[in-house]
């Protein structure tokens, strides 16, 4: 890795800090600026969930944190910074102000962000100021979609910065007020609205009605092909004739827009207390975090949506620094892998050293294509010491020691070790090598073999 | 269980299969009407989505499937039907002649549910037909939501079956054009088409805008419960007025309607091939379903939205028939288990082993109040043999027997089979009893050690 960039953060609320978390989880160095005298702990609130959180997408370590200051001086902040990103609030003459500063201060090679989710960039720019779109969405830390809007070349840049610190660059071409992702809130939030307002339903029976059902679909697939496949093997055009003349229909309040009256207001605040008051805002942040991350962790499987993204920004993590004997895991537990004993739960001791079993022998050959050519190895044996407990965000470091290979048999021993040198586990894998057509074991061609003694004889005596 | 019901699915497309399914694989004989000469077809496509993706939403066995009859006879469909469900195309006129011939014929204490996501139950009863609407949405076998309309007597009786068929009935006390779900839908997907013609986005981007973003958010809690998170500590009534003035922005198009010229679907289509054209619908269908099963399988680890469902409906599943040593687990084996080899992970063995510890753990009474109480059992070894392979959707039971209870040590034995007979693994696990409060281990109070002795003795020569 090279020298860590810099970001200078200017806001630090919900979404400025949601961004500092972003880069100094990255490994980037952040600046925040923002003079108001509660920044340092709300700040610190956004973090301790980033924390808590966002490396439980990973089955790598991130890499080490970057450092994190925080300043009154405008011109401190954005001294060096390779990315700046504005997060004041919604105000056009406020966004002027600031924007002229930051233009006029900031390098000239940084790209200057602002998060507004209303203002087109023509707007931004109007006096000047060199600034383009980017429009991320709460949690900052740990949802990938980032709307760019601006000019080409700088969006472009932008782009590549975003994918190195794991969020999704979605360059939207002509800039259109309130870009795209709000727009479609936009229209369900007046909806809603109305559906309240006229008594039709609660907030919660509105949450229902999008959680149990086509909620779950846009998180995977959002929805023109969640309609593609409603049209069946007919297709979209298909679909679209079948569905097409219901808009016609007067299924929407649409144009009208609720007067927002206190009572409104009061009946919309008092629906949501009694469907959520029994929780602070921090416990729902945290079921919020912990949900994202398990549903992404899902996603990620199939690599569809933000499950992609993960694991293509895992694929550029940085490597273990090798030992003596080689380090094949270094990952931190995520929330979802402990159990009502408030510890890691047995189960994912033999996923780490499945893991690591997986990557040493992938150091010898034994990787995708080799599997996709026909042959595998299959373990038909875990022996598992468990040492010392593991808790959520702590990290965990597998060595991997190549007992024995003899023939068809590989025997490895992984020793699971965590932050504090403290041994949490042994366990002694026996696998054999098959033959995928067949499902039997058969002996590993010569260079596998081969590579494997070498590490054998390399490995005794090592540490 | 008692005998099985049975219910008269009224057509017998994508949604009527779904329902189809929904019952089947919850134990219900299904009897389809459907004059369609694909309808078998069709049906037999949706059930094996069905059995494929349903069953690894639990972690227990789904009941014995019911028996599945295709008629042309609707008396002979709904004779003695607790639940008939109509699922034709949505024109008033069919809608009112199907419903005259179901009232007609349908035992009197029968559920009869409309899945039409347009008409109000006034509209389907006009013509004096005995209906409520039980509005579901695709995939009908996963998804848990169902919107149910019309008489409260009829509603409340539809909810309770619906419920013990995993789903999640959200009765809407108004009627209402379109429901509440669609209503949001159709906001969304009249502002997209405005957005496609115009040329500010393509499906893809709009996709990408949903699922990268707030779709991921509305999957576990909706759209209020979500807003209430952005308006931190200060809650509802701070989030509305920050937000509040935006419904006054140009930001949608709303109720202008894009005219549906054949440009439009051409557009749509050409996109929505572009994007997605690379995978045939079935190959999508199964995308989507492992992608819901994957976030439903997270979700339940909280709680939260379909995950409540599911943990809800698990816990009134049958319990598996005991032989002389317990029987601890019965389950199949969800898709997303599966690895590069084609077979369940080496990881998962040790998660079932961890269930059937709990099991029979539970049994002699460790169970959550006494964890909670400040005492529980650890594993420190596992000892996994891997002897055979298992497919997704295999269905594997466990048998546990108590090897030895001494003192703060329990050991047991799992042997997992699977349903040809063979047996897939044994693992032999050791636990201590723990005090939570020290971490440390402790010998467990006397009648826990008395009942794990008595077990272990009857254990003794069973098999």
């Amino acid at each position: 890795m090279s020298a860590p960039r810099k970001a200078a953060i200017i806001g630090g609320g919900v979404i400025g800090g949601g961004w500092a978390a972003r880069f100094l989880l990255n490994g980037w160095d952040v600046a925040v600026f923002d003079p108001d005298p509660q920044a340092e702990r709300k700040l610190s609130e956004v973090l301790a969930n980033a924390r808590r959180a966002l490396p439980g997408l990973y089955d790598n370590a991130l890499p080490p944190e970057g450092r994190l200051s925080l300043h009154d001086d405008l011109g401190a902040v954005l001294d060096g910074a390779a990315w700046v990103q504005e997060s004041v609030p919604e105000r056009l003459d406020l966004k002027h102000k600031v924007h002229g500063q930051i233009t006029a201060m900031a390098p000239a090679a940084a790209v200057i962000g602002s998060s507004t989710s209303g203002f087109k960039p023509s707007e931004l720019t109007a006096q000047g100021a060199r600034v383009i779109v980017a429009h991320p969405f709460n949690p900052v830390y740990l949802l990938p979609l980032v709307e760019l809007v601006g000019d080409e070349t700088h969006v472009t840049r932008a782009a590549d910065i975003l994918r190195d610190i794991g969020m999704y660059p979605l360059h939207i071409r002509r800039e259109i007020d309130a870009h795209i992702a709000d727009r479609l809130l936009e229209a369900v939030w007046r909806e809603s609205l109305w559906l309240v307002k006229d008594g039709i339903a609660t907030t919660q029976e509105i949450d229902e009605a999008i959680r149990m059902g086509f909620g779950l679909r846009w998180a995977q697939m959002g929805l023109f092909e969640t309609y593609r496949i409603a049209g069946g093997e007919a297709g979209m055009a298909h679909f679209m004739a079948q569905f097409g003349p219901a808009l016609e229909w007067p299924w929407t309040k649409l144009m009208d827009v609720p007067d927002f009256t206190p009572a409104l207001v009061d009946l919309i605040a008092g629906q949501s207390d009694a469907q959520s008051g029994h929780m602070s805002i921090r416990d729902l942040e945290r079921l919020r975090d912990d949900n994202l991350v398990g549903m992404m962790r899902a996603l990620k499987r199939t690599g569809s949506g933000a499950g992609g993204v993960i694991s293509a920004h895992e694929a550029r993590l940085p490597q273990p620094v090798q030992a003596d004997l080689p380090v094949t895991v270094m990952r931190q537990v995520p929330q979802s892998w402990t159990d009502y004993n408030g510890h890691m739960n047995e189960t994912h001791y033999v996923e780490i050293g499945c893991q690591a079993s997986e990557r040493l022998l992938e150091m010898v050959g034994v990787d995708m294509a080799y599997i996709e050519a026909g042959q595998s190895y299959f373990t038909v044996e875990n022996n598992v010491r468990y040492l010392a407990e593991m808790r959520a965000g702590e990290t965990v470091r597998v060595t991997t020691r190549v007992m024995a290979a003899e023939g068809k048999m590989l025997r490895l021993n992984h020793v699971l070790t965590r932050a504090d040198g403290v041994t949490a586990a042994t366990i002694e894998t026996v696998l054999l090598h098959v033959d995928l057509a067949t499902r039997r074991s058969a002996p590993p061609p010569d260079h596998i073999a081969l590579a494997l003694r070498d590490m054998a004889a390399a490995h005794v005596g090592s540490a």
